[in-house]
């Protein structure tokens, strides 16, 4: 075993100056073009060095016939070749003093006996050096700070302080592309495959101690050292949150799993011991796995589970009163100086309750002077706003590309002014900021809840690095919920419960 | 009481041949200007006549000092006069022999005691002919079979099946927004309001007899007379499902909805057991509302709960199958002749089991096979297909317009070839032909999940009027669940238990 920190030892993996991709080949449908030119589309600065033994040249590089021949030190070898051929690929890795690895190829354990086989005899290659591997049977690794996306498919993250560690590809990258398109952030991605050598806990060890990841985000279905995983979990959640999605919790799920992932899936009743003993925080849904882990990228945690809600409808102020109720947390009744303040804003006929109703004011002024009172009353914890931040962009799409956009041109009089478009083009803006403010005075978080009444998502909804918007109350509710529980995890180990 | 049906009355609310607006304006602030505004950007092409006491001309036309001086006919007055002024407009409809009316105005019931006493006033008018009175307190009206768009937001709904009945109109009318943005279309909307004449269980009845209607979708905080809103529904429930999400079911939720509508909220379990008794089926979340609707709109009922999964990746497989197992759906073991027609298609190594795993197959051609496969199996009675259909749209949309487009034109050599992106665009069209000819020939519905790695809704995805794609697999095994429960309730019905 190595005496450094896998945290170090994946330095190589995450930041490597140098790259050979072994297997690379100029048939574009094959991986080992893909990859490489993945890296390169990503803007990866560092050298990147083809192999395979037929080609001169493959993405304007000169080509080696052998790993050994490469004229620098690799820190990592993507591995491309077929499963037969990986083994001795590894072996001159190895040779090489390669530091880490990430084999694509698929072939091994998830095919059955005889890849299992292959798989071990890999891995025992390993042992007689310090090389640490990815996968196989993965679809890669990506991390922010060198910019380095050596994936399959053609994802393009937003850089961000998510650490995420999936075992499906296919969902962890869709993932990264969902994230993209909200402006949800992420520091390193690695689709786990097999996990012949590094594990998940591993890929979490790595993250705690990762100064660029503050979030840490799994997709499991099956956990293979499961006292060494809860280990490391538990000396994790004190210092980074971890958000998990569980799959193959069902009978009909884990029999799923063992055929994709050929991992032992964790009956649920398990699993719900281990969320409770090592404080992590479960996503119910896929949905949920991006919905909780963009807020405890964003915003603040509540200090207890008093919510004040500002809307601009009735309606949804219900729905969200529902949502709270369900997931333990309190519509905070507001002190009477706090009504007092807002009757100040607020029209006559204003319920004077919590949820706010702002009854349909269109002045941002107003929304703004009640928000901060919101946040600023001693007995909120946390804040949700319903249809302002964000929907007035989203009002704006629907009437500059929406199909309703030329009708509405064309109709006199017109119904929207050009001042008014940009009026609403500049709120988005301030509301932003005036939350981001708000955050960052009360340390309280500020959920904003806006319909998706566009097809577009809006520039102001796709950049949720900074603030968090959720499509429903039903969603921002249950997040919060999530921000709380950690915050009383957290609470209960400052006590030494 | 009138011995018109109710559908009979309220085609003069949904088909009228001519509209007074009472209380219409030249102050583009206003109600009385933003209403007819909209209604004539909206394709309106009956007639429509201001009425008001000072102004010569609004939106181009001839203003009337009174309604009674219109020279027409008037099925529907659009009322938007302050609250005490509603009683001699309403009574001056009366005299004309108008047929229906909207009243937008507040400040009745919504507001305490004296707004009560003003509505029951105003009601007790309507008794004296048979003209039928929509809120007061509404947002409006829309009609797609003669384009009405008698609203206050600038919504310009798809026309379709779903008819929509809301005690909210924030929410109301954002639905009708989102179901544009993914092309999901409604034949009637209407926001309750106070309920002052006409009630929920009106529009139900009349929605149950309206040719245009084929599925009926509720939001209710609280039901104003439960003895005959039950009996309608249950008349109803055997011609077209009636999809109900309940807002108020919690205490705090109840409160809120106490405040906002005056409505008297159900208790959870009462409404549980409506439920039950009447056959409605229940969407959970405000997002359950339009998923649960739209599949009830496009896809055949599943004649019993054995569902087949194909899929593009092994994680989503995972998920799905816990989705399924969760909602009570059976990931059906698929018979052997199945399974050998399949390994003609798959390559040697697949699972042979259900979910069928493309192993990320590209070859189109394959899908559709596999497909066709799964949709004819005897032990089928629903198909979900993952990251299939719209997958591929989704990605050329973040190819062609993601920020990644301009740095992947820029790079040499190119990752993605123009007949790539033309190929993506074609296959989109060919899978959703696909979709509706199986589910033709089949009567099985076919439920796509794709995930939304782009800002843009595609084109594909914004037509969810003839196949349905939900955003994850837990949703879309959940809008199943919900026609399998229609289904069943159809059952019962038929055995007569």
């Amino acid at each position: 075993m190595s005496k450094k920190s896998i945290y170090e030892q994946l330095k190589h993996l995450f930041d490597p100056e140098n790259i050979a991709v072994i297997g690379a080949s100029n048939n574009k449908m094959k991986w080992g073009y893909i990859v490489p030119a993945n890296i390169l589309a990503g803007g990866y600065n560092g050298g990147l060095y083809p192999v395979n033994p037929h080609d001169e040249v493959i993405l304007e590089r000169k080509v080696y016939r052998s790993v050994k021949e490469v004229p620098a030190e690799i820190d990592l070898a993507v591995v491309t070749v077929p499963a037969p051929a990986v083994k001795g690929v590894i072996q001159e890795c190895v040779e090489k003093g390669v530091k880490t690895c990430i084999v694509i190829s698929g072939g091994f354990s998830e095919t059955g006996e005889e890849g299992t086989k292959l798989e071990r005899e890999v891995t025992e290659i390993l042992r007689k050096n310090e090389m640490r591997l990815v996968g196989p049977n993965t679809m890669g690794v990506y991390s922010a700070s060198c910019s380095l996306h050596a994936l399959m498919p053609p994802v393009r993250p937003v850089a961000g302080k998510i650490g995420f560690a999936a075992q499906s590809g296919n969902l962890g990258t869709q993932m990264l592309s969902l994230g993209k398109a909200l402006g949800v952030g992420f520091s390193r991605f690695v689709c786990i495959g097999n996990e012949a050598d590094l594990k998940c806990a591993d890929y979490i060890e790595c993250f705690a101690e990762d100064p660029a990841t503050e979030v840490i985000l799994l997709y499991i279905e099956g956990i293979k050292d499961a006292r060494h995983f809860i280990e490391v979990v538990s000396r994790t959640t004190p210092k980074k949150p971890v958000v998990v999605m569980k799959a193959g919790k069902t009978d009909a799920g884990a029999k799923a799993a063992r055929s994709h992932s050929a991992a032992l899936a964790a009956d649920e009743a398990i699993f719900n011991g281990v969320l409770k003993q090592t404080g992590m925080i479960e996503a119910d849904t896929t949905e949920e796995m991006l919905d909780i882990a963009k807020a405890f990228a964003a915003t603040p945690l509540p200090k207890g589970n008093r919510v004040g809600v500002l809307t601009w409808g009735g309606g949804w102020g219900v729905v969200t009163a529902d949502a709270l109720a369900k997931h333990g947390l309190e519509l905070v009744e507001l002190p009477e100086d706090t009504l007092k303040r807002l009757d100040e804003i607020l029209p006559p006929y204003w319920s004077r309750g919590n949820p706010v109703d702002l009854v349909g004011t269109l002045d941002l002024s107003k929304h703004f002077a009640c928000l901060e009172i919101i946040a600023n009353c001693p007995v909120v914890d946390a804040v949700i706003t319903l249809g302002t931040m964000g929907a007035t962009s989203s009002f704006q799409s629907f009437v500059l590309e929406g199909p309703a956009a030329e009708e509405l041109s064309q109709i006199k009089p017109r119904v929207i002014t050009s001042e008014f478009l940009q009026q609403l083009m500049a709120t988005d803006e301030a509301y932003r900021n005036e939350v981001m403010r708000l955050m960052s005075e009360t340390d309280k978080p500020i959920i904003a809840v806006s319909f998706p009444t566009s097809g577009a998502i809006t520039p102001m909804l796709a950049r949720q690095s900074e603030v968090v918007i959720y499509p429903s109350p039903e969603r921002g509710a249950k997040t919060l919920a999530a921000l709380y529980e950690y915050r009383r995890f957290l609470d209960r180990q400052k006590v030494g419960v």
